[in-house]
């Protein structure tokens, strides 16, 4: 009987293994597990549709009781691991994801070892997240001055840059009265290739969707400034206030770059924000050749991209960088009296990511990135940028070459968007012959490209960021179109 | 020559290991560190200030150059690693911070493997996300057609739920038109000791911080019920539109618990929104013997806790739910093209979470949380939260029978605020000796309790999450204090 028991105290229980070296032997064999699943993920089908009884095997009541480690690694093992995403593996192409890197798996293990949160307070953890951000404001020719924070993605940054947007440009304090203060109606604006999360963020910032006007992109699907012009005109001699410019480094469909420049000088001009999302393009900064595609980029008020795309970070990892730190600040900071700075001691550490953005609770997301730009170089992820854009052009070649295959939009960067083309079709046939091919390849787990829809067509969409793939898995790609594109023709349904 | 290169194709190169067996030898010695470093952790300091020299190493140009993983870890071992937040140590009882396990930092390990993003799409690791939203859903009593997803934390999912209840409650439709279009000011309510989360919440979503009634507390520190029915007539008299109400289950600063029931009864008879912060104390529901001081959490609209905290997840894990699973989606859900969900295949699988959230990239928190609940179940974490308790109450007693400690507010659940206390001084001059008692505690690396202001006092406090804090830590904590103060009032510049 201990001390504590005998009087009356009741016993004092850790969630530590019980036996440790049986826990580290466990850990290590997992480990090998997770680095075999990497390397040799090239063997294994892209994605498999999830057995019903496996979907089912999910569907039992909260675990009262507690069981094994090792049980629920195993069940982990079979039921979980076997139906991935498929972003890892070289031939996934879709939706923009990014495919990781075995380096990164360490570096979130060391991340969770460590579990810091970096909502603020003094510790390395948050040095790293400074040092990162830096790093950034300094690849893109931001000045000393400006902030930064990382998110779990652009969705995220997109939102609290559109915040800090708003609390800069509106006549009011918004953050305190509301948007409904401000004696005119914000207005911001984007092309109508904008990615979905930029009218989330307007949305969720009680600005309204309908207060982003979406302006007509021109023959290259490049926000047309000329028609930008006049929407500002119209809504300023219609009483609303333009606030903010949204460009895009990077659409999704068609990987388009808004002229950032031109676009830059216009914000300048007519005093307004000048947000560029750059979710997965904007990296293509690190490309010697690339980099004056994104010109202007450095007027940027603000700038959101992501690591966990071309940088090949596990999910998830974006950032937000600020010209203005000072205005950032001013739309996040708070004064709470329990999360008291204090000038040393573990409160410390001066400014804290809370005082920049939504989240308190905040992973070491930053070390991933530390990692993988440590050890690969910028020069070498420059490099598989250009790599990747390389490999654009040559499956739009291998689309021109083949009578069966069309290109529907021009190859920008790296998104190739296309389709299987047969002569005596009703376009609605040729849709529904498109939309099996991605669905067949898919479910036979030979590739995974996203759909897409262009001027109305159903398309194909290989959007590539994936270091994995090589120019064989796009010939595999475009071979297997061709052949499920004819196969799919046989089909009663269709 | 590779075919490739005589073609006059740039060569392909991946972020993959060049030599897979060394990056095993190397990825096996970085385990058995992480493992070190968890199971010794109660041997070293609880928290170390960060070396001059330490910080000022991160200085260095953003990387351009590779360099080997080997050095790049060498690196974080030797100038991160010794600099943590101190969360997972016994003796860190600052700001609700959970302290993780080992087990955890195996199941980032895996999820990190297998680099999911959950925005989306057809795969396992979204099932298991949607079978710990069920299962939560299950234990706070919620009905079936309930839905939820996994944040950050509770600060982005209390954003999340005041989202939905906006557009749930606004007689027009915000997320389109704006805030501004509605006829009257939403305006919603929460106790004076309300999370920082929450103000902030109403800021970004264009309600105005000012649009938060900060309604006075009773003596227990627990929202004044007839204080906020006051407020709400008064609101709607004046011509606003009380939408809201946040229920705190667990203030932050003293642990107290809102009268659920009563508010959630209350919001039923106004038609308003009920919300419960339940960041840490919602666990409390896991404890037979705590469970009814949450009666009423099962009428919650929306309610938002962490994974991090009690269940002692690695960051960062928090949760939301929703009631009327049908509201939540409509004030997310969005149908962009390129996200064309379909029928089968990979862009299958029914809701998306991109549809009830903000995020599209979306990291797999859920794992950890899987990994938690089944290898302890929940009856062990029941256990731990009133461990926490009762060592809060242990502590307090430590207190009361020191003459030279005083308690400055009741203890709830698992947090004590009380501070050291000296005859014959100004309230000022005892201020800043209790600062200098937590700022030494800090810098001694003894433990890491935060400040807390109460009744303009300052106070130190500590808020028991941990599963590895002992009763000896607390009373090393209390002896310390003492010691600290004596030695404080010595020191000239006090």
């Amino acid at each position: 009987m201990t001390k504590a028991e005998a009087g009356g105290l009741p016993p004092e229980q850790a969630l530590d293994p019980e036996d440790w070296p049986a826990f580290r032997k466990l850990a290590h064999a997992m480990l090998d597990d997770m680095i075999d699943y990497q390397s040799g993920v090239g063997e294994r089908k892209v994605w498999r549709p999830i057995p019903p009884a496996v979907r089912q095997s999910l569907h039992e009541p909260p675990p009262r009781a507690p069981q094994n480690l090792g049980l629920v690694y195993e069940r982990f093992r079979t039921l979980v691991l076997p139906y991935p995403t498929g972003n890892i593996h070289p031939r996934f192409f879709g939706w923009v994801h990014g495919a990781g890197t075995a380096s990164g798996m360490l570096a979130e293990l060391l991340a969770a070892a460590m579990n810091s949160n970096l909502g603020g307070r003094d510790h390395m953890a948050v040095e790293v997240e400074r040092q990162v951000v830096g790093w950034w404001r300094e690849i893109f020719g931001l000045p000393e001055s400006a902030s930064g924070l990382l998110t779990s993605g652009s969705a995220m940054a997109n939102l609290t840059a559109l915040a800090v947007a708003r609390a800069a440009k509106a006549p009011v304090d918004v953050r305190q009265q509301g948007v409904a203060a401000a004696p005119e109606r914000l207005i911001a604006y984007a092309s109508s290739e904008v990615h979905g999360s930029v009218p989330k963020a307007m949305g969720v910032l009680g600005l309204g969707e309908a207060a982003l006007r979406r302006v007509p992109v021109d023959a290259a699907l490049r926000l047309d400034v000329a028609a930008l012009k006049a929407a500002i005109a119209a809504d300023r001699a219609a009483g609303c206030r333009p606030f903010c410019v949204i460009a895009t480094a990077g659409t999704v469909k068609s990987g388009a770059i808004d002229d950032l420049a031109t676009l830059g000088a216009l914000c300048q001009a007519e005093d307004l924000w000048f947000h560029v999302d750059g979710a997965f393009g904007a990296l293509a900064i690190l490309s010697p050749r690339l980099k004056p595609l994104l010109e202007g980029i450095e007027q940027a008020s603000s700038l959101a991209f992501d690591f966990h795309k071309w940088l090949n970070v596990p999910y998830g990892a974006g950032c937000l960088l600020v010209r203005d730190g000072k205005a950032h600040r001013q739309a996040f900071a708070s004064t709470e009296s329990y999360l008291g700075r204090a000038s040393r001691g573990a409160a410390g550490g001066g400014d804290w990511f809370w005082d920049f953005g939504i989240e308190l609770s905040r992973p070491f997301r930053a070390l991933k990135v530390w990692f993988a730009m440590k050890e690969y170089g910028l020069d070498r992820f420059g490099r598989l940028v250009e790599q990747n854009c390389a490999q654009a052009h040559y499956l739009a070649d291998l689309v021109a070459a083949d009578p069966h295959l069309e290109l529907l939009a021009p190859v920008n960067l790296n998104i190739v968007c296309f389709r299987y083309r047969a002569g005596g079709m009703t376009p609605e046939a040729l849709d529904a012959v498109n939309q099996e091919i991605i669905l067949d390849l898919h479910e036979q787990g030979i590739a995974v490209p996203s759909g897409v829809a262009i001027a109305g067509r159903q398309g194909i969409r290989a959007a590539l960021v994936n270091h994995r793939t090589r120019r064989a898995d796009l010939k595999a790609l475009a071979e297997a179109v061709v052949r499920l594109g004819a196969a799919a023709l046989g089909k009663p349904a269709l």
